[in-house]
């Protein structure tokens, strides 16, 4: 079961070893099974069977499949749509809208969203924001340095970014480029 | 196992009989382990435990977690909000704002939504957005019946209704009344 005589450290183990091994197997069966829609529920053992894992293992290092979802959606929401610079605020969120409305069309992205959502209570909640609070903070702030008058976070956060995951998780109607840019205008008339 | 020589047939079971008291305690079941956060991972094995019922009877009623957790989902949000009518297209929008934000509020309302979103797909979804899009529905025609200049659905549903799914379910902010009644002050400006 173990490599060595005494079980592998958590934390300090070298990059590329066993315990990066473990995780990308388990991140990737975590994947393949959210994927897959009429699967079966979603438990550690399982996850554990399709890594090929000991499930003691995934318990060890994860606790429960919510805390495992939250770290795979973790990885994946974070730093993934890189901050447009287009040197307007107009140019940079549109970008971002339909960057993002491309990213949740995904099925893929869309089912580890939803399940996250529904076994990794705040914490998964919260991974699936991933950095997108910081994104456009970092848009607004850049948009006020240029002297241009931006709304608030709160108000970006309402307008923008909720009708995106809204339409994406609760709707089956399409995120298009055009409908993403129609939720800038509205923001920022002319 | 049954009462009679011969299975109940799923339909045209006499109300308040057998049919009606397991479908009742298999929806008190999945509404006591949604709101018990740390609990074991929902399976039709576990429910059929809490409610008292075998499993192969919650196999054949409902088949998969997903098309339970979406029938209790439908139930939970279809009609659970009248349709106000205060004589303004404002003053409807508001009241109506403030009483999904009240009911999202609700800590089991919240974890019927995420347990549902995670497990039942599609059907999850549309099961969660229960009548909403009916209900905005009624409001615009009233307003057009009334010479009110409304915004369209879509339109209705991107400034109001995804603010409210998108912070309740992704955020651990407050949906106040104020912050409800300022995403219709958005919409309809004086």
């Amino acid at each position: 079961m173990s490599t060595t005589g005494s079980p592998a450290p958590q934390t300090g183990s070298r990059p590329g070893g066993r315990s990066a091994r473990v995780r990308a197997a388990v991140h990737r069966a975590i994947k393949e099974l959210v994927a897959d829609e009429g699967g079966e529920p979603l438990t550690i053992p399982v996850v554990a069977a399709r890594a090929g894992v000991h499930a003691t293992t995934v318990y060890r290092r994860w606790g429960t499949v919510g805390e495992l979802l939250a770290d795979v959606a973790t990885s994946r929401f974070s730093g993934d749509i890189v901050v447009p610079n287009t040197g307007s605020l107009r140019g940079d969120l549109e970008r971002y809208a339909s960057d993002l409305a491309k990213d949740l069309c995904d099925p893929d992205t869309l089912a580890l969203v939803r399940a996250t959502i529904g076994t990794g209570g705040e914490q998964g909640a919260a991974a699936c924001r991933g950095e997108r609070r910081q994104q456009l903070e970092a848009i607004l702030e850049r948009a006020q340095a240029r002297g241009e008058h931006s709304p608030t976070l709160e108000r970006t956060t309402d307008a923008v970014l909720a009708p995106l995951y809204y339409r994406a998780v609760f709707t089956d109607e399409p995120l298009t480029p055009e409908w993403a840019h129609t939720l800038v205008s509205h923001l920022l008339p002319d």
